[in-house]
């Protein structure tokens, strides 16, 4: 498989079936870019051609404007809880007629852990800074899972216009969204809906659930488990990220709703199924 | 129409149409976010309910735990050409219980020219550092635009299997797509693209097309001017920004490409229609 797809195991779930899957994945996985050795940027990306990645993102600061310019890419300091090589660092050596980068221009640097940049690192620094239990006791039939999509569609009233805009919303128990927010970026929308919720004092939002229009990212999930929901909605994939995320944390991560058809892929005893899991 | 859609200029094309109409697009703006006074991100969103969006961003970087964390947020500052507020900075003022972010965790504050932050400076910034005119004479017809998002999709391997990619390409005249990468970031997939071709000295991409398998971002469409990029081809919505930089830089951005059907946002002349326009 590489790296570019990892298996993750799944509640497939129908209108009359439940059964247990291994679903494929899109990795993601953090990539440290240093400069000559010192922090430079992370981002989430999906493994493979990091040396191009490079190229073109530092093309794009304005850092580099050929080729010559760069000295060179070598993988480094990346080492998992294995010992083995995490190839999740990158140590680019300038020519001196790159242009350095402004301090602002370095980012999200965070994820240096004696481990080095890996998945497990960024999924244990959400869990320590969560801090509470998400929603034990939680509970939502499937019913309200396949409404969820349509019941956030109703509010994507600038999406009908443009076709260009995320959305997000949470939804009750009841399958009443009390908030919903479109954006062009997804982080936005949901980073909207939190707020919201934050400023009426509602965090932990231990009784709510979080519907996204879109795919599940590692920094989508980040902000659910932070915010204290219990469940999250995506209409489309969850990468390998979000999906190990959610296992780790607590969150029951619902893909893939198209009608009454649905993937679980962590933490299925809040779903509730008609049908006797097989 | 609020600030939420905007209205732009469109050239619709058909198998034997070509007519010039308004589209409405979803705003993307700057919103420049400072905490006492001080630089802290800007980030590309459609503007609205921005004071829950910077409680939500707050939250989940860590910096408040509650509402009584952040005394109160005003728009400042940013006043655009018109002599108006631009509404895109929002100054934060954080209570004492508020845990200060780490230097790490402010990021992008690149745009703090005379004016404020306003999709004008932002777009300026892009035609200054781009310094070269993109391919003058570079023509495509319509057949082969068509064509483009199925010539991605067949390199589209790991989509296949995980409904959760992606995708990006470099199109010749001919149609032949010489270079496409996956990833779970759309930004990833284009620095990869554009990457792998700064290597073999093939910038600026005067003869090449690029091909994106979503939605075109401010972020998308200005790494694709600065790669000196003649054409960008998206398969769903620009956005406002995204139009408007392409207008002025010189990017023909061609979007909503359905089978025959397409919308040129700006640059028709690169279009060889079969159809007079009328």
């Amino acid at each position: 498989m590489g790296r570019v797809t990892r298996l993750h195991p799944v509640l497939k779930l129908g209108p009359d079936t439940a059964v247990r899957r291994t679903d494929t994945l899109a990795v993601e996985e953090p990539l440290e870019i240093r400069l000559d050795g010192e922090a430079f940027q992370v981002t989430m990306r999906t493994p493979g051609d990091d040396v191009d990645l490079v190229h073109g993102l530092l093309h794009s600061e304005g850092v580099i404007a050929s080729a010559a310019d760069l000295l060179g890419a070598r993988y480094c300091d990346g080492v998992g809880p294995d010992g083995a090589n995490t190839y999740n660092v990158l140590d680019v050596a300038l020519a001196s007629t790159a242009r350095p980068p402004a301090p602002e221009q370095r980012r999200r640097v965070t994820t240096t852990s004696a481990c080095g940049v890996c998945g497990t690192t960024s999924i244990d620094q959400v869990v320590k800074q969560t801090g509470h239990p998400l929603g034990e006791g939680f509970r939502l039939p499937t019913a309200l899972i396949s409404a969820a999509p349509d019941r956030l569609r109703e509010h994507q009233k600038a999406f009908d216009k443009t076709g260009g805009l995320h959305a997000a919303g949470l939804m009750t128990t009841e399958g009443t969204i009390v908030c919903a927010r479109e954006d062009v970026g997804r982080h936005n929308a949901v980073d909207k809906v939190v707020g919201w919720a934050l400023r009426q004092g509602r965090l932990p939002l231990s009784d709510l659930v979080l519907v996204v229009s879109g795919r599940a990212s590692f920094e989508l999930t980040q902000k659910a488990v932070l915010a204290g929901l219990p469940m999250m909605i995506a209409v489309s994939a969850p990468s390998s990220l979000a999906a190990e995320l959610a296992t780790e944390s607590g969150l029951t991560l619902v893909g893939f709703v198209r009608g009454e058809r649905m993937n679980v892929y962590s933490h299925p005893e809040r779903v509730l199924t008609p049908a006797p899991v097989g």
